[in-house]
């Protein structure tokens, strides 16, 4: 989303300029030796309406055999680290009733993370992907336990009362456990709408040309949240295998490329009133 | 419990000689340095009983206000891992119920690890203490987790039950989510209960002395464990701070030394018929 976002304004050129890679080669001397540098000012050129087509990234499509999907919105996301805090003690003297297990409590937290991405469904996303646990020894109950949260849902509202919601359970919980529970943000992507013409143009586009489509949500971010901001902006999804992608398994058939390609030319052409 | 791992020849001389520290440094070569080689076969010194005086390295006595544990037993101790596979998927567009999340699955596991001990109690302990999540990242759903179990008990029987039921409860989980869950035994400790006529000496002898006593078991090994198969062998636990060893800030009050001294030569002289 580099370009994207020079483009909207999010970042300078600048800044996207000096990027490096871990050898340390910049993009201005990347882009200059492949003869991409230019000289247009980035945002100068003007735009009616940006569509994107890209793989769904995700299993709908594929679950319900559908071709095309009517992208609704680009869910908001919230990075929360959460720290479990009880008493390192030895898993042999220690009877049950005495310990302060921070595993124990974090485990609990864990499953309310996802409980609360089921109530406030259908678009909720509940993920704890990253843990720590100090000490980490087999016969040691563990004194402390960092772990993630990631938090996505279709509006900055409902991602609020996600927020809520693990918080209040998290002061309940040390209230039941007498153990610490630090919840901190540590990032925070609001929920990108797209526009309710743009959808309509992708819909009838592949109504038009007899593909079967859905609504659907974007759990990840696209160069179409940045356009968001300076243009009506729709996308389209089509079908992933298994809904694995950023793999080198990643995999959509030709026709499902066809399809996605044939729909944002129509949705175009519709906008651009041809 | 080197030494006494010899002595009863549960491992042999040349086995405990040839053990080094981090620099390379054997156990033979550091023993002669210092004069305590010896010549004297190991195990050839005749013993009646065996008694053993050390810190709980526990909270109970602490928490009881009681000076002096009668240590029944040194609980049977079970180490596992557990392993839980699911599918590595993006937080983002994978949709709650199409995850087959390996640290939500993982989560319920090590909760009934606990609550399998809590059901065996008093005396059963149940403890996660090592968790490995991959890929461990932020906004990845766990494709798989590794956790270790560590299960004790006052007999081998009631550890057997506490294998069983988490088995039964992995099978039962597997069957209602369809993620993979293996659990490997890694050791096994069987459980070591103490000489009847040891465990009287030692009650008789914090009762004379006048020292509040309760009987007590020892989650952690002891040389004691290897000394019970030689002869009748006792145990005496006084209570350490907050139940910390191994540690820099363990401590035991000097008169909580002193009764413990005192009953392990009171238990001796009525062993050895004095």
């Amino acid at each position: 989303m580099m370009g994207s976002g020079v483009f909207a304004n999010i970042f300078s050129l600048e800044h996207a300029y000096a990027a490096t890679d871990i050898e340390g080669k910049t993009v201005r001397d990347e882009l200059e030796k492949i003869g991409y540098i230019g000289t247009e000012t980035p945002g100068d050129h003007p735009i009616g309406a940006y569509f994107e087509s890209h793989i769904e990234q995700g299993p709908i499509l594929e679950d319900e055999g559908i071709t095309i999907g009517v992208v609704q919105a680009v869910l908001g996301i919230r990075w929360y680290d959460c720290v479990v805090t009880g008493m390192e003690a030895h898993a042999g003297p220690t009877p049950m009733v005495l310990r302060k297990d921070a595993m124990q409590v974090a485990a609990k937290i864990m499953q309310e993370v996802v409980a609360i991405a089921h109530r406030f469904g259908p678009h909720g996303r509940g993920t704890v992907g990253m843990v720590q646990v100090f000490p980490n020894s087999r016969n040691v109950i563990p004194g402390q336990v960092k772990f993630s949260i990631d938090f996505r849902n279709m509006t900055d509202a409902l991602v609020d009362e996600m927020d809520a919601a693990i918080r209040a359970f998290a002061k309940q919980t040390e209230a039941e456990t007498g153990l610490t529970i630090a919840i901190q943000l540590v990032s925070d992507y609001p929920a990108v709408p797209f526009h309710p013409d743009c959808k309509d143009a992708v819909r009838r586009a592949a109504d038009k040309l007899g593909y079967s489509n859905m609504d659907i949500v974007s759990g990840a971010g696209h160069d179409a949240v940045y356009m968001a901001g300076l243009a009506p902006t729709g996308m389209i999804f089509i079908p992933c295998k298994d809904g694995i992608s950023h793999n080198e398994i990643e995999d959509t058939l030709p026709e499902q490329v066809t399809a996605g390609a044939n729909v944002l030319l129509h949705a175009m052409l519709e906008r651009a009133g041809c």
